[in-house]
């Protein structure tokens, strides 16, 4: 054990070979990256398929910049023997913290575990796929899958509701990054490579399991409901300001409840919704079962009020709430999304670092190396 | 370094103290857990706020069931200075892989990096707050911020679009594991403990960072419009078949969109379209552009086809789509969500295992534990 120098990010040590596109493994590596490891893309020559992606600025692809910050690139040609075993060469170079590599491209015999670990026996490979057993798939048809579609936006609305935020990914992306510092523990213990394989689709069906969704399903004979807005089994739905605005207001809590009441002055009409209901409010259950005459007393009050005056008196009284923004008032308006916030800081700084396409002079480190 | 037993899973060794409710921590918690750490959740008599959690089942939360799989759990009152002390005894006690804590709880004085840190130097902590700057945020505000639900639900729709998945829960979730992987690395190199803070609002913003829409609403002048369930920059829609099922297709590659052609017999009318256009449909760029008239040709083809039919065209030619299907189809016809998918039979077995508010005989440890 040594002592950790000064400024040495945390996972500095640690090198991860990256063959990847679009979104999960992209992302796995630069939240290691991000952390200080040693985060190496291997690029065809032109860039991979998802170089030009949207949204673009000066035909520059703002999405792929965002996606491989903070790694380092080497363009090599894997259509060619040599660039293959180039690549080989890279994934199994020698020193401790390396042999890593994180892939969700289609895994080719030379790319395989088993030719791969010939190399370095302690290889820990991480491959994303779309279904476990390899089918294609991507965020969007494995929510499709999953049933969120159908339990997202207005009550009356036919058809299903994509989610724009690519949630599957972003989760697998952050799993991969588990997968891959849980392995490297076991091999700092035992001397052990791994394999692991993640599936989008399963990381799905974990969430809703996780949730309760599929107990639910399996369980209870009635489906769940589309419920727009509002917040299943708690209180929690947006509103209309005054002046125009959204807000989304909730209470999970019944310290939450209380400050609602005493913010909005309706603590006399929500306890007479209270008592003719035969409820107790405290309770979050009760809340989200006779939420609609509350959110009648809410529709007026908010109605009343402009967005400053419901801001003053709201964070006065630690109501749980916010105003919707979109992603131009979020980056015009919110402190939170701008260098006041040290992690913007730090991001401008990473993205300062990316270099893309640049070739890195990496030795291809032939020698196998054993456990 | 020792050889790794057989059947060991692979976080064997780790131990983590849980102080949490909600999602995002107990998600984190749980990670390890499946992995073969052993956590251990401290809960309050009667339970913690989340116990009641809907969905329920026979008066019991498949939530807080499903968010707390294969852990353990003690039942302390930390109202009390004898509780306190317990908790602190008990996340400060010897052992390599312990001395790590995972919360999202309100840090009380007792409960401070600064004052756990005392009974252990190398203690480990994650916080997962809302806001970076400790103000109550939960996925529903924090999403209301930034700006999705706008970008959300059909072109037309008027206000906000909640998803009703908590994306940035199960990402934070995830990533408070990469932290504790991240942080005891770093202690078994260096002997050094971590205080982590996480915050929600952050994991959010920075996910908005790498998906390019931060720089896309400083950089362009123009706002991102509202799509519908069109994927943007890309191809991919739904569709309604004969039947009256919905599909998801998408055409990401220029191999993906081939397919599509050759599947559903359109490949002159594409063309058709492309020429005219004077665009190149191999480019994802111009197959976004053009989409209207394709998604009308292809609106025409579904309505004429049975999704029996559309399965075996799409999967003999190698097409990206799904049916979407509501949580209860899901459970009933898919076989990824079955035990014939191995991890469904593990989740089983950790399910298996839970044991809510089962008091653990742990010794209190008080002894503190240098580096």
């Amino acid at each position: 054990m040594t002592p950790a120098p000064a400024d040495q990010p945390i996972l500095s040590g640690l090198r991860i070979v990256e063959l990847s596109a679009f979104i999960a493994a992209p992302l796995g590596g630069a939240t290691l990256a991000a952390l200080g490891a040693d985060v190496i893309r291997v690029d065809p020559p032109g860039g991979g398929i998802d170089i030009d992606r949207w949204p673009l600025h000066g035909g520059r692809s703002l999405y792929w910049a965002g996606l491989n910050q903070g790694k380092r690139s080497v363009v090599i040609d894997t259509r060619s023997e040599a660039g293959r075993r180039q690549v080989a060469g890279l994934i199994a170079a020698p020193g401790e913290g390396g042999g890593i590599v994180l892939t969700n491209l289609p895994v080719k015999q030379w790319s395989s575990y088993e030719e791969l670990s010939k190399l370095r026996r302690d290889l820990i490979m991480v491959v994303i796929t779309g279904d476990r057993d390899g089918a294609t798939a991507v965020d969007y048809t494995v929510n499709a899958a999953l049933g969120f579609p159908w339990l997202t936006g207005s009550e009356g609305h036919d058809g299903p509701v994509n989610h724009v935020l690519p949630a599957w990914d972003g989760m697998t992306g952050y799993l991969a990054a588990v997968a891959i510092l849980a392995a490297e523990r076991h091999r700092r213990l035992h001397g052990e490579g791994q394999l692991v394989e993640l599936s989008l689709s399963d990381v799905g069906l974990a969430m809703a399991g996780h949730l309760g969704l599929i107990g639910e399903a399996i369980l209870e004979a009635e489906p769940r409901g589309r419920f727009g807005n509002d917040v299943y089994g708690t209180f929690g739905r947006d509103f209309g300001t005054r002046d125009g605005r959204r807000v989304m207001v909730l209470a999970l809590t019944a310290r939450q409840w209380a400050s609602l009441g005493e913010a909005t002055g309706l603590v006399r009409e929500f306890a007479g919704v209270e008592s003719r209901a035969g409820a107790d409010f405290r309770n979050e259950s009760d809340r989200w079962i006779h939420r609609k005459p509350l959110f009648e007393l809410l529709e007026t009050w908010f109605a009343r009020h402009d967005l400053a005056g419901i801001r003053k008196a709201f964070d006065a009284h630690g109501v749980l709430w916010s105003p919707y923004q979109t992603v131009k008032q979020l980056v015009a308006d919110d402190p939170r999304a701008s260098t006041a916030n040290p992690m913007f800081a730090q991001i401008e700084h990473a993205a300062a670092r990316v270099r893309p396409l640049a070739v890195k002079k990496n030795p291809p480190g032939r020698s196998p190396r054993g456990s």
